[in-house]
């Protein structure tokens, strides 16, 4: 026989079902001791191997890609990026009989991770997402020869593949579209600061000002969170010359932040514009609509995931460039009021 | 050497750094041939072996646990129920250094994905959540002979152990407080009825209406999506006796309804209450915020992943049962007004 025996093969000879059989090879209860018996010795006899330890022993190939998100779980619970991420990861893996490994891990935990990960050979290869500033992952998986596809922009990735989406034209095109309805102060309320594509908003957001001849809006954190995103708007609006549009990091902190002003009595867009970023399902389901920026995660998913296939396959692959982030522009922008203090 | 040879046992003997051994034990490029033979003879000459491979060719065991889940990336990508359980599995998975291995499904591949999932031995055990109306789920994996939890009710389990958070008295409270308030009739916008969750909670919705003496209300889908939930409402509020109260299946669909009852100029609370599910992080940073319902998913995920490891070792677990999801009342729940015509 050149092919490699499967259940089936084992099944018929031993004259059981597939399920019998598998029921006998992972040790399971159920079945007689003489059918089980009769199943392991025709098991012996084909020369059955478990295909997946198989493999990974002969080939050292795991099947398996890694993800380790480190986030708190409430601050996963609401972003949509994940699960669409994944989801595109899946439509690459499904061609071929991959898995995914996911790891949700806080920060202490996640060098380990990544050690028993390698140590291991759970996995083929990982994916980084959520870069840092100061990020030591890059350099750790690179220590441990780990396949490594960063999510995020090259100068990032100490020297792996990187795959990268752009946000900042989306940011760019924002500001630029509230100075068009004549806004002069515009904030921007914050990521979390040590996430390099938080960081980037915010550059893009400051550098957006400066080629239009704006005066620098003000800044507050938001956290990518709900909470975060109400508190300062709460702040902004307190301000002696509050803001008349509020660029925000993420969709989350916008809703919130959009509904923390309308609780003060301040109508939007009359009175303050607001635009979000993900472009989530309920963006346009809120009142007002909330203006926003569409990127591809699901896609961007995929072309990690088969970036990294590459790299576990021949050691290395070109960096890729995804259509940037785009605005979308929704009724939670308007023009700036006549009476109001920005104009 | 009585305990099995780590990698630091052969980068001691070969003389080499950690990650020298395991670039040459995973056959990566970047070491010169002579390193190389240097540590493969090292290894041999301690006996060294893969982990996790050899675990689970000796000991039957993949050191993971399986979770599919078969819906559209969209609907997944909102949920904020999915991270916060993989968290939970992942804080009784990190004590023993077991894995998750997650796929998102279509309907279409689910099937082959458990098939595939249990010969390759790729896990241990699986998760069944999003329980369906006649779902081939528990009898698949039973006859794969894939030690299964159900995340759900004992009677949706065909025989493997449940884990339960009951959602069905936070349905109840609410329609009790709507009803303590004045309102007499009260709607509900229903999750996707192939659901057994949300079979469940059109149920109490009913139920709790019969209980109280008040007339049936009537109901809409709502597909647990921002959408669906903005169209539900608008159908309702056309109706010619619209209801002072709506209770959705979830928070993104009750907040989608909330924003489309505001566009049609219809007033939150004051002509209409508002009750969602899940207490998403953005619910109490709506405007109104909104009445919800409090479930602890990550504490489910861990119980259901504590019981899972149960059924592995020992074969069977007891059903578990968590206490159940809570009401939260919030501002988007009112009395009825005066000039209401369901007063």
């Amino acid at each position: 026989m050149m092919r490699r025996p499967t259940i089936a093969d084992v099944a018929k000879l031993a004259g059981v079902s597939r399920s019998a059989v598998s029921f006998a090879l992972n040790d399971r209860p159920g079945l007689a001791k003489e059918t089980k018996a009769r199943i392991l010795a025709a098991a012996e006899e084909l020369g059955w191997q478990p295909s997946r330890p198989a493999r990974a022993l002969s080939l050292g190939r795991a099947g398996a890609l890694g993800l380790v998100v480190t986030r708190e779980p409430d601050l996963l619970g609401v972003d949509p990026f994940y699960p669409a991420f994944l989801a595109g990861i899946e439509t690459v893996l499904a061609e071929q009989g991959d898995g995914l490994v996911l790891h949700v891990s806080s920060p202490e935990r996640e060098r380990s991770l990544y050690e028993r990960l390698a140590a291991d050979r759970r996995v083929d290869g990982v994916l980084l997402t959520d870069l840092r500033i100061d990020d030591p992952r890059p350099a750790l998986t690179a220590s441990l020869g780990l396949p490594t596809v960063v999510v995020g922009r090259p100068e990032w990735s100490g020297g792996h593949c990187a795959v990268e989406l752009d946000d900042e034209p989306a940011y760019v095109e924002a500001v630029r579209a509230l100075a068009k309805a004549g806004h002069r102060r515009i904030a921007h309320v914050e990521g979390p600061p040590e996430f390099r594509h938080a960081q980037r908003r915010r550059q893009a957001w400051e550098r957006a000002l400066a080629e239009l001849g704006l005066p620098p809006g003000p800044l507050r954190p938001g956290g990518f969170t709900a909470e975060g995103g109400a508190r300062a708007t709460r702040e902004l609006l307190a301000l002696a010359e509050p803001p008349t549009a509020i660029v925000y990091g993420n969709d989350l902190s916008a809703t919130a932040g959009l509904a923390a002003a309308q609780q003060l009595g301040v109508s939007v867009p009359d009175q303050l514009s607001v635009v979000g970023y993900d472009d989530t399902p309920l963006a346009q389901f809120v009142h007002p609509p909330l203006a926003s920026a569409r990127a591809d995660a699901q896609g961007w998913g995929a072309a990690a995931a088969r970036a990294l296939l590459t790299v576990i396959e021949h050691g290395s692959a070109p960096d890729v460039r995804l259509p940037p982030a785009a605005f979308v522009p929704r009724a939670s922008v308007g023009p700036v009021a006549a009476g109001s203090p920005g104009h």
